[in-house]
């Protein structure tokens, strides 16, 4: 069984500031558990309750070499953060060091505020196999519970997925010689771009775009042209939109 | 003022059985309510709170011919949907009759269970002139208030937007002559598609894809290969992907 002070630690993660100082994060879920442990990322500790095992004796964890321990009901309703947890959880580290000697493609966040949108832009670089990623730290914390949930286990996936200072993107950039391309409101059309392979798309904040400093590392900016009457576009949508033309023949 | 049988009509909007008896919509929110003024779309009444009128003296409303309600804090708190209601409120009718006599391009939304998403794919098919779209009615409510916030005022500008039984809308397309295309998980790359701009576009649930009665009225399948090791793309970044690519050169 688990102790009360892992309990208390467990529970502790929902707080970003307790994720950082650990550089831990706990995962919830089943189809997003799975995802971790198909994705052979090394985990923790997994931690299930007796109905989750009843439940779903096939679930690939009990046929995997994975060991995992039990918690009760009660102590379920303290560490979850989201309403239907499932009854499984995952403790895994997070942070590691970040490869600034890059290729493209590169996608950077700058001060992405809803975490719904942070996560579904993981979903898609993943699903694109962008593994290059750099997210301000301004921007929603990368492993918060509603960003990992929306990311459907792509955290697991970016080999080089980072959350660091804006200045510090801005430095990494400055030094590469990647095709630096910002989306903004009124840059090129998007299918009219002519981009090299080696390309880094900036994406920006919901409401205010990029951010001044940020726009300067770009060479090019690039737009989706409206065709109705929308003021904009959902930034992870827009965001998807230029990848799969982007990545896309 | 308002009295008190009005808030508590108000109120009951926020349950999809009352908005669909009443064909009506509470809808809050200062960006929302500033794009259904200016789409010209009937109002049945806007409401404000004095702060409201103190904090935004050139907000459109002011500016505009439309006449407006005061609303007390208190009551603002029984009828809001949202907790940053951001102290203004608009009533609108629902419903219409159905165009049936289609043109492409068409959405055909089916299943869409996340109010996140169905939100998004109006506010892109906005984005990109679509007007014809068609939700089943075992999707969320086209006017849930989460299903609103996300549209962003599409709902405004979409001029045959309705939700309706699937056998409805199967018996409609079944005897049109659009191209129809099903995103499903086997169907052939999108960027390989040869459409005619005649087109309308089925997306499926989140979890189970489109209905297989649903399926029978598509003509062919498409679908956006996968580079990475995700298992699926989110059903709103899927949608609008193949949205640009069908609407884009």
């Amino acid at each position: 069984m688990i102790t009360k002070n892992q309990i208390k630690f467990l529970k502790s993660l929902s707080q970003k500031k307790h994720r950082i100082e650990n550089n831990k994060c706990l995962i919830e879920g089943k189809r997003i558990v799975g995802e971790l442990i198909k994705s052979n990322q090394k985990i923790e500790q997994i931690i299930v309750t007796d109905k989750f095992i009843k439940k779903n004796p096939d679930f690939i964890l009990f046929n995997s070499s994975h060991q995992y321990d039990i918690i009760s009901n009660d102590d379920v309703k303290k560490i979850k953060n989201t309403e239907n947890s499932q009854d499984i959880f995952a403790l895994v580290a997070t942070g590691g060091s970040v490869d600034s000697n890059l290729e493209g493609p590169v996608l950077i966040l700058d001060n992405i505020s809803d975490p719904g949108n942070l996560g579904s832009l993981l979903r898609t670089a993943s699903w694109y196999n962008i593994n290059n990623i750099f997210v301000t730290d301004n921007s929603v914390d990368i492993y918060n519970p509603k960003v990992v949930r929306s990311a459907m286990g792509a955290h697991f996936y970016l080999s080089n997925l980072h959350q660091i200072k804006n200045n510090e993107i801005i430095s990494i950039f400055n030094k590469s010689d990647l095709d630096i391309i910002a989306a903004t409101l009124d840059g090129a059309p998007h299918t009219e771009m002519s981009i090299t392979n080696n390309w880094a798309l900036i994406l920006g904040n919901e409401a205010h775009g990029i951010d001044r400093t940020m726009l300067h590392i770009a060479s090019q900016s690039v737009s989706i042209p409206r065709l109705g009457n929308m003021e904009s576009l959902n930034v992870a949508i827009a965001g998807s939109i230029l990848i799969d033309r982007f990545i896309g023949s």
